[in-house]
C-alpha cells in the first residue's frame, strides 16, 4: 500500500517540491520564496511569475505548467479574480495540494466572490488535487521546513494547530514559545472550501510527531463528520477547541472572516461532553491548557497547595482556584506540624495557603526545605507556587539574582518531590520586573515545569486537565 | 467647630508628629523610622527603643511617654505581647491614632491571640485614641509623606483604597502606577479592632483630595453600617469593592489573615444592587476598573468599535466583549461607505472589527484617517483599540519605533474626536516586545488614555462603567 493512502495528507507536510504562483519579484519585502529559502525549507522551490527570469537566485516559469518537474504543493499568490486560472492549471499539472492564500471569497460578502469559492471547489471535485483555503495562511512544519511566518521558531515540537485563522494560530505559536513549547504541525485552512477540520484530525491523530492537538474553529461544515473526528483524536490524544463566533455579534464577525456559519454557546456544549475535547475561549487560555497539559501531566485530583504570598493575595488566590473548581483544602495536621517546624514565624501561613518568610529569599529556602513536607501532605494533589514578584521590594539587580537563585531551587526542589508542581508569576507592567520575571520563566520551563502569567491562567489551566484515576 | 470634629480622621493621614515604639536601631534593614525620613515626612519623627541613644540620627526615648512634646501617629512594632502595655503607654500620652503593625492576634487562631485583641479594644474604648488594626500596614499618603513602602510613588492621585491586606493594597498601587496612575489615600487595616472601613469611607467621601475609591474586604462586623457607610460615599463618588474569601476556603483563608467572617457571593450580590458599588474579583480587575473610571469618564452607551486585527482575532475580540456584556455591532452602512474610501484592500474588516492595512504602519495612518469616521457612527459609543504587537513581524528597533509613532498618532487622533478611546496592548512574554509595548503604554497614559493589557482586561472595565445619560 503506497505512504500517500495510509496518511494521505502527509505530502501536504512534506513535499518535495512547491511552487509559487505570483511570487512577488520585490526585494524588499519577504514573499513566500524568501520565507521558505530563509527558513530552511530543502525541497525544490518553483517561483511563478511571467514578467520576471529569477526570483531570489531561482528560475522564474511563466506558468506552473512549464515547470519540468513534479510539484507537490503549490501556493497561489495571484489576484482572487485570477485564481480560477491559477488552479485550473495547477490541477492540469497534477499538483497534490493547493494553498491558496488569497482572500476575497466567499468571505467577501459579494455574490462574486461566493461564486468564484463554489467554482474552486467544482474545479477540484473528483481529481487528485486537494486544496487549503482559500483565504488562509497555509502549513508551518519546523520538521520540513515550512512556514508562513517568518518570526516562528525553527524548533519541533509535538503540538498541532488547526485554524481557521492564520493570525490566532499565529498568536498561539508565538505565546507557546515565549514559554519555550513547540509544534509539529500547525494548519491555517481560512474558509475549508475544499480540506476541512476532519481531514486534518483524521491525520494528526495517527501523527507519531503530534501529542496534543489544538483546534481554532468558527463553523463546522458537516456536524457528524466533525464530531467523530474529535472523538476519533481524543480517543489517542487530548483536542483543545477554541471555538470562535459563538455570542450574536461574533457570529457575525466570522461570517465575514471566513464565511462560516458558527454554532452557538450550548450546541458547543453538547459537542464538549460528547467529544472529552476540552473547550478554551480565548488564544491565551488555549496556551495555558497546551502547557498544563505538557508539563503538569497527571494529576489525581484537584485539590490545590498555594505556596507563596499568603495574607490577602493568598486569600484571592485561594478564591480564585475555587471558582475555577478546584479546591484549596486545609493541609492535615501532620503537615501543619511539620511546616511549623521550619518556619516558625508569628501569623498566619502554615495551614494552605502557605506563606514562605517574607520576600523572595524565604521562599527559596522554603523549595527546599518546605515542598518535601506538602509533597507528603494527604490533603492535597497539585502544588501551585505563586511568585508576586509585583510586590517584590528591593532593587532590580538584587529581584534577578534572587528570582533566579530561588527557580533553580525550585527546578531542584519540584525534580525530588512526586506532585506535580506549576507556577505563576505575576509581574504587573514594570519593565524591569517583567525582565527579571522571564528570566526565571525561562529556567523553570526549560526544566519542564509549568509557568502561568498569573493564578487566573493557572487556574483555569489546572482545572481543563483530565484527572487520571489512581 | 474644631477640625477634628469636621474630619476626625484628618490627622491620621497628617499628623504632625509620629512615634515609632520598637524603632529597629539595625542599619542593614529599612525600619519605620527611615522609611519615613526617605520618603519625605516632614513632621517630627520620635523613635522609641529604650536600648539605643539615637536611630537614624533622631534622639530615641525609652518610652512614649518620655517624648516632651505631644504625637498624632504612633507605630506599634512590638512583639503581639507588649503590645498591650505599649498601648497603655499611648493612651495615657493622649496620642490620637495608634496604628498597630504586629500580627499575631485574632487571625493567629490562638485563644491567646483574641484575647490580646479583645483587651486592646477595651483598652481604647471610651479614650480619644483611635487604634489602626492590629495586623495592618496602615497609612500611605504622598500629601503627607507617609508611606508602608518605599516603592510606593511620591506622586499624588486622586484615587483612595482602603484595605484589610496590605499586600493586595500593595499589588494595587504598584499596578496603577504602571500605568500612570496615583493615589491620595491608602489605608492598610487588618482586623479592624477599632476603626473599620465604615469609619475610612465615612472620611473619603468627604476628601476633596479623593474622587474614586477602591475597597478590599474580607469582614465587615456591622453589616448596616457598612451599607450606610457605601451608600453615602456612592452619592458622591464611585466605590470598587473586591471581596475576598467568599468561596469555601477562601473564607477559611480569610478567618486565618485578618480574623475575618466573610459574606458568601450571594450576600455581596444583594449589596451591589443596593449600594451601587462596582463588584471586582481580582486586584488586576480593580486596577482596570480604576483606570476605566479614571480615563474613560462618560460612555453614553455599551456599543464597542473595535479598531486592529480583523480575522479571527477580531473574532475573538467581538466574543470577549459580547460575553462581557458590551455589544459589537456593525458600523452604519454610511460608516461602512466612508471607511471603504479610505481602505480599499480586499476582504474583511470594514463593518466591526475594522482592520486597518496590515501591520503597525497601517495602523497609524488609519487612527489619522479612520478614527473620525468612527467617531461620527450612529451605531456605537465607545472605541477600543486592539494593538495586537505580539504578532507583530519585523526587527525590534523597528518595532519600538513604529509603536512609539504609532501611540503619538492615536494621541492625536484621539485628542480631536468626542467618543471615548481605550487602547489594548496584548504582548505575550517575549521581553523585547514587552519593552516597546511598555513605551507605548507610557505615552498614551501620560495623554489620558486608558491602556488595558489585552482585551478581556479592557472588556471588563468598559462593563463597569456607569452609562451616562445623554
Amino acid at each position: 500500500m503506497p505512504e500517500d493512502k495510509i496518511l494521505p495528507l502527509d505530502k501536504m507536510f512534506h513535499p518535495k517540491s512547491i511552487a509559487v504562483v505570483g511570487a512577488s519579484s520585490s526585494t524588499k519585502e519577504i514573499g513566500w520564496v524568501k520565507r521558505l529559502l530563509d527558513f530552511g525549507y530543502k525541497g525544490e522551490i518553483y517561483p511563478i511569475n511571467p514578467k520576471v527570469k529569477e526570483i531570489q537566485g531561482l528560475k522564474a516559469y511563466a506558468t506552473i505548467c512549464d515547470v519540468p518537474a513534479p510539484i507537490d504543493y503549490a501556493i497561489l499568490n495571484v489576484p482572487a479574480r485570477s485564481t480560477l486560472q491559477a488552479l485550473r492549471d495547477c490541477v492540469a499539472k497534477g499538483v497534490k495540494f493547493v494553498h491558496c492564500y488569497t482572500a476575497g471569497f466567499g468571505e467577501d460578502g459579494s455574490e462574486e466572490g461566493k461564486r468564484l469559492e463554489s467554482e474552486m471547489t467544482k474545479m477540484i471535485s473528483g481529481r487528485r488535487t486537494r486544496l487549503l483555503g482559500p483565504n488562509c495562511m497555509g502549513i508551518y512544519c519546523p520538521e520540513s521546513g515550512m512556514t508562513f511566518s517568518e518570526d516562528f521558531p525553527k524548533a519541533e515540537g509535538r503540538i498541532a494547530v488547526v485554524s481557521q485563522s492564520g493570525a490566532e494560530a499565529s498568536r498561539l505559536v508565538l505565546l507557546c514559545r515565549d514559554v519555550n513549547l513547540y509544534f509539529s504541525k500547525v494548519i491555517s485552512y481560512g474558509n475549508a472550501a475544499d480540506l476541512d477540520a476532519p481531514d486534518f484530525l483524521e491525520y494528526l491523530a495517527q501523527d507519531k510527531q503530534t501529542d496534543i492537538i489544538a483546534l481554532y474553529v468558527e463553523g463546522v461544515k458537516n456536524g457528524s463528520t466533525f464530531m467523530s473526528a474529535v472523538r476519533k483524536c481524543r480517543a489517542k490524544k487530548p483536542v483543545i477547541i477554541l471555538r470562535a463566533g459563538t455570542t450574536e455579534n461574533g457570529a457575525r464577525a466570522a461570517l465575514y472572516h471566513t464565511a462560516s456559519v458558527t454554532w452557538s454557546q450550548e450546541t458547543w456544549k453538547g459537542v464538549f461532553k460528547q467529544t472529552g475535547a476540552i473547550p478554551a475561549l480565548t488564544t491565551d487560555e488555549t496556551a495555558d491548557i497546551i502547557q498544563g497539559l505538557t508539563r503538569i501531566r497527571k494529576i489525581f485530583g484537584q485539590r490545590v497547595a498555594i505556596i507563596g504570598r499568603g495574607g490577602g493575595i493568598g486569600v484571592v488566590a485561594t478564591d480564585i482556584c475555587e471558582r475555577a473548581g478546584l479546591k484549596v483544602p486545609p493541609f492535615s495536621q501532620e503537615t501543619q506540624a511539620k511546616l511549623r517546624e521550619i518556619k516558625p514565624d508569628a501569623g498566619a501561613g502554615l495551614r494552605n495557603p502557605v506563606e514562605p518568610k517574607m520576600g523572595m529569599e524565604g521562599a527559596t529556602e522554603f523549595y527546599l526545605r518546605g515542598l518535601p513536607i506538602i509533597d507528603a501532605d494527604s490533603e492535597t494533589d497539585i502544588i501551585l507556587i505563586q511568585m508576586a514578584v509585583d510586590i517584590y521590594g528591593g532593587g532590580d539587580a538584587d529581584l534577578r539574582q534572587t528570582l533566579t537563585e530561588s527557580a533553580y531551587a525550585l527546578c531542584a526542589a519540584a525534580d525530588s518531590i512526586k506532585k506535580p508542581v506549576a507556577v505563576a508569576i505575576f509581574t504587573g507592567g514594570r519593565p524591569e520586573t517583567v525582565l527579571a520575571a522571564a528570566a526565571a520563566r525561562d529556567i523553570l520551563t526549560k526544566a519542564g515545569i509549568a509557568v502561568f502569567s498569573g493564578v487566573e491562567s493557572a487556574a483555569r489551566a489546572i482545572a481543563r486537565i483530565p484527572i487520571t484515576k489512581s
